[in-house]
């Protein structure tokens, strides 16, 4: 898709001379009195959220965001391969695939040997590790990721919409009385100040369960909580601009690292509908305690930047879509919710999601991807809570898994951030290996969650030795049992929150009475121990909890439907109808066998337990009943 | 994607409880006075008329259909493959990827020898020929195509909407006095009778240029011209019924053929959402002159046959979706405009398309298909000409062109519902075997235009084996030079109107001052003669009209853009931006190199010229400038 010729304008490409998309969007009347969810801001964090829990008809969320309306350009870009895969469960992976760039290599420049006033490419690598995901890295506009999770709720069962213009007074949090508590479950008290025109000033006032602060690096929530971001007090300054511009720098369409020998770096980073590009431009050190907003830097400042690096190639800027300069502050909060560390008796009542608990350099492409993994981490625990399936101790793992993955997200990007604007100027062959060594942090694909009442121990990790506890549930192409459909097994992952067991068939036949399949899925539907019994409420569809998939070795032409077990066509809605998806075959044609893929044994099978934001959670034999039933029983509430 | 599990539900799936689509599309107000086109009837030809039109805002057109809102159920349901291609053009087809039926398989069921009063499988096949196109085979809600098209019409630069409940009541056509014509250009009136209950009875006149009959095979437009279908008087009747069902029947997510040994035959089609199916169930033949609509037949009726002719399968019908009853016609009109045969001295003022000029079996799955290429066939043509790109004579080789295409698959049709029907029961090895001999017709990528002003000789045609003049472009995967994306190099070709000329670079270096695609570039860019010079309106980009893209043969990082011709990065827009999307290499890696799968000459390379509506008009020698400006001279006006 080619946009953006004549102009930035925000908004759908798809739709000429769109109106702004504030006109219409957004709630018009006053916050609701009561709620389940209060998500404070309406970025990444926030809105994976919201989008999360708009799928529950039965959970009443309210997201208020202090801006008039949907953001329409600037900040993030950046899209993970990892986030791509969490888009595919939203839905909306294919319309970000058409829209969005796609960062296909990365481009390295440095100061010519011979004449070191110009720049000359030095290394050339493909962005992404062949197999790394399904997904590519890609670039799209924050505004446009906003959009598609805004339709997601729009057309959600909840229909939720956010409230704009509303910033957070403070919070009131009623004590807890610990995990046995019946007071008012609404335990906190949400004072909300209105800024449009209409209603300045005006006092809102909500109660809610929970409260969830996705406001930013200067989070009002995080204050209410007591809690602080920690870290570098940054003295590197960057300028980041959008712009329309012509350029003989040929590789104005590659992700660039250029490094000049005097002037400082840039990176470039193409963007969406093939004209507009990203320029983060280093500017000087600042002196300590200086601030980046005292230094009246401009845009044409920027521009100058840019051009004496580009050397000997020219830059000419036709119009600035949109720009900032900023301090890069790795910072990190101890924890990521209202209770005391060790304290396990207290339960959470109110979370921070996001820049509101840490915060980024923008130029390893982080801040919004991990901010959408927090979003997504948590939405499926408040949901399983809200809606008794969980025990509410479960919404200690947010802080616990979502705090390791951003310190070492922030380790990472300090090192990163520290090579490219080492004073000495980085060494590009040394930024390169970099840069190929911690594709899997760019990806969002390193993030691994420790052992705990949702992660199980590694026992039998051998048996799916691709598929690691703790890790995203890696996609594989198969083929669908009963039409043939060539499918990628992790796209069945919805967020949806429901948890999948996927079942990998060992080498008996599955039609035989003692396959392990079969045995498994015998348990499964019949057994009083099965958590597929004991977790699944009457009168609901077999697979509304955890949904059951199986997937053969063999051929799909080489095997009956007739002689499966029950619990793989099973019998759902109104009707009673039969569902046929649950079944799949190793795509043997295309030479891409899940088996060999993702290095699954062969001869015992096994059983993936996958969580409903995709990671794994455990790997266990088909026959190990007992430990997955004790897995589950860790934090599963019975139903009947 | 699944849904309709709790019963058939019309509208966009990813809505939950989506209101009817008919509330809120659609124009309140009178139909305009005057206009360029107006298009009678909302059907799949006369939308995807109206969505090409809708490109241009210059283009005043009206869509107006008899029914008070959009289709919601029932009527075709298959989509070939090349309908897909041309979706892609048309900016919607990864929205049909996702929510349609793929059809992956067909399996065969005949009489078991040892039983005959029971079925077995007999067959199975790959349901579209390996690499026949990028896309698959799927099927999808007729009421879902009209959607999209809709959609394509809402976003559109012209924002066009059907205007419904409006019955054309006559046409009036002034004489036309010859091709230098200076009388009224608005030619032909319509007389539109109002059936919306608030304006019921009432007449409203408009004048357009150009009146198009998509209004099916009782079509009004065809009789105010005074044409007829021709064919035969079928007596074959046919049910078909879209439910949702139990069976054990195994493969009910299969396209299945299946004939029993003494109660007829069935089509299952598996649909969209995992739940529905489509039967097609075979009925009595009729009397001489028996309608099937006299035998009162009911749904109950095609349950109990499809029961009968699925032994020892059971099928417990829980929901009929829709339904109907029909007799196979296989009819033709002899011309599809209002010009006598062999007149070229007068210009068609008025066309018919799909239904209202073939109909067919729905069973091949033509009719919808054939009739959206006809409104893609016609609808850049008309707008070549309403934009003064074009002479009008070219409007003579819409009836020319798909009159015959109509004409080869009704043949096709004939032989396929005569085998299907045939009194003795199939043999369904032959069924077999002709089903796979004829996949090309039921994939929509058998039509092949006859040589015409708009079509070459096929002099040339073994520089590009694989590219068949007067067939559509064939697509393959192609890297995209300044940014290493893989893409098809089918999908440059958008619904735009453009012409496009594919140079597929010879043995020289594209660098050398010598090489084919330079010197063909400079002559493009820069000789009188070019008719990329001559064809394009000043003032406006230089691949308005005529689209220039260049295929090297090289690895995309042996090559640098640097030295490439600036036909190749051509300067647009208000700030002449820079399009960097010109340029291709071959998919080394992936191991389809273009050269090779579509037989293009090594050493000499190609110029392969490419339609608006993706065919394939001439293939000619890289230095073939001649015959290059000879063919663009046939019918394209000059603009300065």
């Amino acid at each position: 898709m080619q946009f953006h010729l004549n102009g930035f304008e925000p908004g759908d490409p798809e739709v000429a001379d769109a109106a702004q998309p504030a006109a219409t969007s957004g709630c018009s009347g006053a916050v609701p009195e009561q709620v389940d969810v209060l998500i404070v801001g309406c970025g990444p964090a926030g809105l994976t959220l919201a989008a999360q829990l708009s799928a529950f008809p039965d959970i009443k969320t309210c997201i208020v965001e202090q801006k008039s309306g949907p953001l329409l350009r600037g900040q993030a870009d950046g899209i993970a391969c990892r986030t791509m895969e969490m888009f595919e469960a939203y839905g909306f992976s294919e319309r970000v695939l058409k829209e969005a760039c796609w960062i296909n290599e990365t481009t390295f420049w440095k100061p010519d040997d011979k004449r070191r006033e110009n720049i000359v490419r030095s290394g050339r690598v493909q962005d992404t590790e062949e197999g790394l995901s399904e997904f590519p890295h890609v670039v799209l506009n924050q505004a446009r990721v906003h959009d598609f999770f805004l339709d997601v709720m729009r057309k959600s069962p909840a229909h939720l919409e956010p409230h704009y213009a509303r910033r957070l007074f403070d919070l009131q949090i009623a004590p807890d009385a610990g995990a046995g508590d019946n007071a008012d479950p609404y335990r906190v008290t949400a004072r909300l100040e209105r800024l449009d025109p209409a209603h300045e000033g005006q006092t809102e006032t909500i109660r809610a369960r929970y409260v969830v602060g996705c406001d930013g690096a200067r989070s009002a929530v995080r204050k209410s909580i007591g809690r602080a971001l920690h870290g570098d007090s940054a003295n590197h300054a960057w300028g980041v601009m959008d712009v329309l511009a012509v350029t003989d720098f040929p590789d104005i369409r590659f992700k660039s690292l250029i490094q000049s020998d005097s002037d400082g770096s840039i990176i470039v980073i193409p963007r969406e509908g093939g004209y507009l590009v990203r320029l983060y431009v280093e500017l000087d050190k600042l002196d300590a305690g200086e601030r980046v907003s005292n230094r009246n830097i401009t845009a044409d400042n920027l521009i100058a930047a840019a051009r004496r690096i580009l050397r000997p190639y020219t830059l000419e800027v036709k119009e600035v879509a949109w720009w900032s300069v900023y301090e890069i502050g790795q910072r990190l909060c101890d924890k990521f919710d209202n209770v005391p560390e060790q304290d396990i008796q207290h339960l959470p009542s109110v979370f921070i999601a996001g820049d509101a608990c840490h915060t980024h350099s923008p130029k390893a492409g982080q801040g919004m991807n991990v901010s959408m993994q927090d979003g997504f981490n948590l939405g499926w625990k408040l949901a399983s809570v809200l809606r008794k399936r969980c025990a509410p101790r479960l919404l200690h793992t947010y802080s616990a898994e979502r705090q390791a993955v951003a310190k070492e997200l922030i380790d990472f990007d300090r090192e990163w951030a520290a090579l490219l604007a080492s004073s000495k100027g980085f060494d590009a062959a040394e930024t390169q290996r970099y840069f190929v060594r911690h594709g899997r942090y760019t990806a969002g694909t390193a993030a691994h969650y420790r052992p705990s009442i949702l992660t199980g121990e590694p026992t039998h990790q051998h048996l799916a030795a691709g598929l690691k506890i703790g890790m995203r549930f890696h996609s594989a192409p198969v083929i669908r049992l009963t039409d043939a459909k060539p499918v990628q097994l992790g796209h069945v992952v919805k967020a949806d929150g429901r948890w999948r067991i996927f079942a990998f068939a060992g080498a008996t036949d599955p039609a035989a009475a003692n396959a392990g399949i079969r045995t498994l899925c015998d348990f499964l539907a019949g057994a009083g121990e099965s958590p597929v019994r004991k977790y699944t409420p009457d009168g609901e569809d077999i697979d509304s909890e955890i949904d059951v998939r199986a997937i053969f070795q063999q051929d799909h032409r080489e095997l009956a439907i007739e002689v499966m077990p029950s619990l793989l066509l099973p019998r759902k809605g109104r009707y009673g109808l039969c569902d046929y998806e649950k079944m799949f075959c190793p795509d043997l044609k295309g030479g891409n066998d899940i088996f060999t893929l993702r290095g699954i044994d062969r001869d015992r099978g096994c059983m993936v337990v996958v969580r409903p934001d995709q990671y794994v959670a455990h790997v266990l034999p088909l026959d190990g009943y007992a430990p997955l039933a004790a897995f589950f029983d860790g934090f599963m509430t019975r139903q009947h």
